[in-house]
């Protein structure tokens, strides 16, 4: 009879799906059952330990339906889709850098217009072209303002030129959802729940992938302690604070007001190299 | 500004969690971090299956609160419960063997006595010792006889001698639930659901520490591919067949009838080694 010890265990484990009809599943279950092992065995896991962290994700399980997917914010906030993501990029000339991390779902903000929000005015004028440096025309652009309470989002469409403009507000800072398990993780870890303010955005147009991104602003204190790791160094813009006075859409603002330009490439549908090893 | 990518993501998330008060936890998110990003780069995990593994988790998590602990069978059927119970286990002659993988939680089947089910009686005499080899009088034994609909739960008291008898029903080799997202991992992996014939026992007394284990028959053809590795060659033992006669507890039985003899040690309660490292 075999014996099961804890040398032999993940040779029995994996030994039980050598024959998987999918090869790239017993791949995948191979690796996954070697390194969680090979963590059990280097920390010494305890039977307490162990079950306090399975409750722990099936905590995040139970609420990851509902209106905050708690289980992907764990995965945001232990770096696991920023690596996964930068794994699938295709090479960096190819488009602008995606940053998913902690993106807000759009189909939860529908319907939530720039006039649902307050606070200063930020002027977006930005130029979506392919790798070629062509310009899009009639991409469909999407902007998230992230707000705990008042998420803003706001479409438009390139013109001839790949040009777009939007009217937003200034992004503030803002914490994760930090009242569920997560929240709890990263105050016991000590760990910050804030990100740096930023706005998100989601471009597609036919026979490009779809982009979705965020923009932080230069000089924001959270930069390097993002608590879901999506600054990306190229993500990073100026943005520009100016007085009382004419605004880019041709207005008069008796206000200050804050300007952003960006331009984003979009790399052609046919180039994901992601699902190929 | 740190540059987070691919190679930087993993030290940086490390890094954040640094300052964390609780040391133990330190270490041991150190290490998941580390072997959860070395599995997503070894296998180069794509977006689309790293969201399928979140959407199986969280389904698991789901039901992890239900009557049937789903995210606790995930962790058995890879292994991970039986590596655990492995590392914590102090050294082998201090008790008789620990197996808790698939174990059924003893509060859900009070109250379903021996008289529920039907089958060929089976007659357990067993002795309960610590590791002195001395008996250990009064120690609560609680025996169930897993089954899908009707799992059979008896309790004892050993004599003065630690000597206990029961008469129960012979198991059934019997599937772990398979109808959830487990079941549908261990199809997709080839893996067999099925758990050889056992009965598991729960001994308890005072001064020594808890045993949770399960008892195997010889000659089970699923003795090598339990599907939640609980097998322990020292848990394994002969199930004796009897014609009609005379039967352990002085009846005379028209029906054959089977018995199982069993000695367990308790370990001191004191000597448990898993806590430290």
């Amino acid at each position: 009879m075999r014996h099961i010890d804890e040398d032999t265990i993940t040779q029995a484990v994996i030994a039980g799906h050598a024959a998987a009809r999918d090869e790239r599943l017993r791949e995948v279950m191979t690796s996954l059952v070697q390194h969680l092992h090979a963590f059990a065995r280097e920390v010494k896991l305890t039977e307490a330990e162990w079950a306090d962290g399975l409750e722990f994700v099936a905590e995040c399980g139970r609420r990851q339906g509902g209106p905050r997917p708690e289980l992907a914010l764990l995965s945001d906030a232990l770096g696991l889709s920023t690596l996964v993501q930068a794994l699938q990029r295709r090479s960096a000339t190819q488009g602008t850098e995606p940053s998913r991390a902690g993106a807000v779902a759009l189909d939860a903000v529908n319907g939530c217009r720039a006039e649902a929000l307050v606070g200063e005015p930020c002027h977006v004028r930005g130029r979506v072209t392919g790798a070629d440096g062509r310009p899009i025309a009639g991409a469909q652009v999407q902007i998230v303002v992230p707000a705990s309470a008042t998420t803003q989002a706001d479409t438009q469409r390139t013109d001839a030129q790949g040009h777009f403009r939007a009217r937003v507000v200034v992004p503030l800072e803002q914490p994760i959802p930090h009242d569920g398990p997560v929240g709890r993780m990263l105050d016991a870890l000590g760990r910050s729940p804030w990100r740096p303010a930023h706005l998100q955005f989601s471009i597609s147009a036919p026979g490009y992938e779809r982009l979705v991104t965020q923009v932080f602003r230069q000089g924001d204190r959270h930069l390097d302690a993002d608590a879901v790791f999506g600054v990306r160094r190229s993500l990073v813009a100026d943005w520009v604070h100016h007085g009382p006075g004419r605004t880019p859409d041709g207005q008069t603002s008796a206000l200050p007001f804050t300007t952003l330009d960006f331009s984003f490439v979009l790399a052609n549908a046919n180039t994901t190299t992601g699902d190929s090893p």
